[in-house]
């Protein structure tokens, strides 16, 4: 892989995925929250109207599957399987933010 | 570790080094671009204006050391010990962009 093609597939990713949201929202409904209030809940800080339009956009790239249930009447979020691809980015930040948090306490 | 802190940590990270610009931008120092010009020529479609406001964003994170040379004048960044730290959250999002980029391509 050159150089050149490496920065092509970062910015190709962060195309995707990146943002403030995305990843929070993936993490948050790959936990188990399937339902619009429960991915909410679980990411501090977003809006009601910003959730939605990232879900319509991870949904729209495939990252996330809508499912609309009658009787009772529901609508449920999960994960694609090809989501969990992405499950190795999320756990490098997630260790980058504990160390960094870290990093930054000792100071 | 808790899921509440989990994503607090992914959103730290997401804090300091989100966006679109300051990974490939870290990526192409640390891949041995150390002047302004050369930074720019090695991440596609970024502004002047753009890299120069996130180089300094980066600076103040100590992701990145800028220094000052005089006779000849030159000014050259440098990652910091720091941010090869990011090396692996980079490394896996080069990974799925290039996966993507195959999957995409299948279709």
């Amino acid at each position: 892989m050159t150089e050149e093609q490496a920065m092509k597939y970062l910015q190709d990713t962060l195309f995707v995925v990146g943002g403030k949201w995305k990843l929070p929202i993936l993490r948050a409904i790959h936990s188990g929250n399937y339902r619009f209030r429960d991915i909410q809940r679980s990411v501090p800080l977003i809006t009601t109207r910003v959730l939605s339009k990232e879900l319509k956009h991870l949904e729209e790239n495939k990252l996330v599957i809508r499912t609309v249930y009658h009787s009772p009447l529901a609508v449920e979020y999960k994960v694609s399987d090809y989501t969990l691809s992405l499950l190795p980015v999320i756990k490098e930040m997630i260790l980058w933010g504990k160390n960094h948090r870290e990093k930054i306490r000792e100071k």
